[in-house]
């Protein structure tokens, strides 16, 4: 008896389906070497190593003289030292003169500090008259002197792999003098659709048929994350068509995704496919709402995705379990999401032992946020997703969120002021 | 007297800052169409109106079989209604069929409801035996039927002008059979540094020289942000030469954005290239910290933004006004961040009047937040930045914040769970 007559007779918990296919899938080994400026948001592919202090020279932090900061000791206005100035450094110079006793050096921000100094006095602390200055006020040893390795440290780890490499990162690496870095090759994913139903974006459906919306949805959700796409179109619901395109996803991708004829109804080839191209089922039927028809499986050791074909359960198919696995194979951990804490503003039931996925409308009014719950159901209403800016995610543990309760918001549009 | 001698004697709010820019400069009206999967991220330059309904038809959102409701009430497993099957109906299909009185025709999961039918009563509700069902449960009018509009409703506006199309937009917008849209056109940001210490990244920095570290910091900040970079180069110590690659950048680019050389040093000529070249100062010496230097100005009507040298300032400065400039320029608003609330675990000080930015980082014990304090100084210390996890604003109005005071922090990485 297939699954399509069987049913989903025991759901899968999000969490126990995902750790299973996460313990299944290794982490993608292919490495790339890229220029610094294209190395951003792609993730480390090895430990950076500081090979030199920076700054790797003491230098000034401010515009002023260099000084021996003992003989700064006791000025003010009232009693000034007097130095005498022996030169200039430059930024981007070294220093040929050093400062002995009763001597300053006028010195650029940045510049080496020469010899003898061990600080640095600010022009609005000194008066400059013939060759010489009156100094007002002390300094003490190392005052406005950025020292040598104070950023970073020679031997130090500055960035591990894993990495997302962000523009702070880029930057250290930059100063580090490293111009190519390696880097974890981008994630291959091929997506097709199934569905006699269909017709592609750009082709005019005949009566009784529909655009084909979801692989848009999947194809751009994968991309967002850093990944290369591979469209492979729209298969028929014929078994042996889905098979040929299945092997030749995992032919040409490190991942594939399905989307469509996932059920249990009569059309709904996917998971037969699956089995039938030699490929094995990890998890098919998950305690998730939408997305319940969702499905796990590998084929030649790479991870098959079969998502619903109605738009929202695809998208929460892709949450819970192709953002954690793409970001699995790279190796890296999911970037922070904006998430707020709102209160509900009417209650919403949901079936304990399953993870229901909540669209909702936040709004700020004072300085609380409200979350109005869209409909929850109707896994094809895509245009609630678009008219959402967060999602609230019921656990399996509840029934449900009370009117009022405070609940966290994912955040995935900007949230504006109520009145 | 040049501002260099003067010094900055007032320093211009962030804020008011900010507004005098944005008032200055007019948003990007160059648009491109681009295909649907090219849309992703970027900002949409018309309002999409549904030509269509989505569904275009009353749909069947279940396996089943489709009945006149009324035919079904008071069905109960001991007492079932029996109905003939006249037919069958298929996904894709155009119903040649119709349901008159005690009838039913089989029917698939998105398949067009056939004419006098107004219900479909799932699989599991029903027995089917030669040609005929029993019917155990009554359906109510419209029970599992997907209304046609009742995604997208014909003359519906389903995406403004402005919004930027994450993957649900662009499934909407696959739907409605959209294969091309209009976008806004990028924002064409070129960057040069200026300081004689520097050298360019992958060059040997003789002693007393640095490699630049700032410019690749502020290239993939502006890349990260969707925006066509221009890498202009290292431009020595020279008011002329500055002024050449300043128009050259207003040349080619819509923003032009300077590194270093903006404080009040003997070397600092940026500002003075600025109105040599012929354009104006909208603000130079901002309050906040790091990043006071900060200049905004204008040439041939396009903005000028001269940054600090030192990296941490820079992305200060990025943050406080390109990121806005840019969203701005794209007529977009900016996506929500990660922002959570977490406790200091020391007071930090800073200037009343000045904008501060904390770096710390933020660790989770048991269910709160901690946030540490990094170093609030030390403008060129990047390692600051690497080493935190979120940034902490000071507003003007306050001289700091105490230890144990809940503060909002933007999340720069993922926060690990302490013991």
């Amino acid at each position: 008896m297939s699954i399509r007559e069987r049913g989903f007779k025991r759901l899968v918990k999000v969490g126990d389906a995902l750790n299973m296919l996460l313990s299944k899938v290794s982490r993608k080994d292919a490495i790339e070497r890229v220029s610094l400026l294209d190395a951003i948001g792609r993730v480390l592919a090895e430990d950076i190593v500081a090979e030199e202090d920076i700054p790797c020279f003491n230098r000034s932090a401010v515009d002023g003289y260099a000084v021996r900061s003992r003989d700064t000791f006791g000025a003010s206005h009232v009693n000034p030292v007097k130095l005498k100035v022996v030169g200039r450094v430059d930024v981007g110079e070294t220093p040929s003169i050093s400062v002995s006793e009763g001597e300053a050096v006028e010195i650029a921000t940045g510049a080496v500090i020469p010899d003898g100094a061990d600080a640095v006095v600010m022009y609005e602390d000194v008066k400059a008259v013939d060759g010489e200055i009156d100094v007002f006020k002390p300094v003490t040893p190392l005052e406005n002197v950025s020292l040598k390795g104070e950023d970073v440290k020679k031997g130090e780890v500055v960035a591990r792999k894993g990495l997302i490499l962000r523009p702070w990162d880029i930057g250290v690496l930059a100063s580090l003098n490293i111009p190519y870095v390696n880097v974890v090759a981008k994630v291959k994913v091929a997506v097709f659709s199934t569905g006699n139903e269909l017709v592609e974006v750009g082709e005019r459906p005949p009566p009784g048929k529909l655009v084909n919306s979801t692989k848009s949805l999947v194809l751009t959700a994968v991309k967002e994350l850093g990944c290369e796409t591979l469209d492979l179109g729209l298969v028929p619901d014929d078994v042996e068509k889905i098979v040929e395109r299945m092997r030749e996803g995992v032919n040409v991708a490190d991942v594939l995704i399905t989307t469509g004829g996932t059920s249990i109804g009569k059309r709904d080839y996917v998971r037969e496919a699956l089995e039938k191209a030699g490929g094995s089922i990890l998890a098919h039927g998950i305690a998730m709402k939408p997305g319940k028809p969702t499905g796990l499986g590998l084929l030649e050791g790479k991870p098959v995705i079969m998502l619903s074909g109605y738009p929202v359960a695809a998208l929460v198919g892709f949450e819970a379990f192709i953002k954690p696995l793409i970001y699995h194979m790279l190796g890296a951990q999911e970037q922070p999401r904006a998430v707020i804490k709102a209160r509900l503003t009417r209650r919403v039931a949901s079936t304990p032992g399953t993870r229901s996925y909540l669209r909702v409308f936040v709004e700020k009014r004072g300085d609380v946020f409200y979350a109005e719950p869209l409909r929850l159901t109707g896994s094809g209403v895509l245009s609630s997703v678009v008219k959402a800016n967060g999602i609230v995610i019921i656990p399996e543990h509840r029934d449900g969120f009370d009117e009022g309760e405070e609940v966290y918001v994912q955040l995935i549009r900007p949230v504006e002021e109520g009145f």
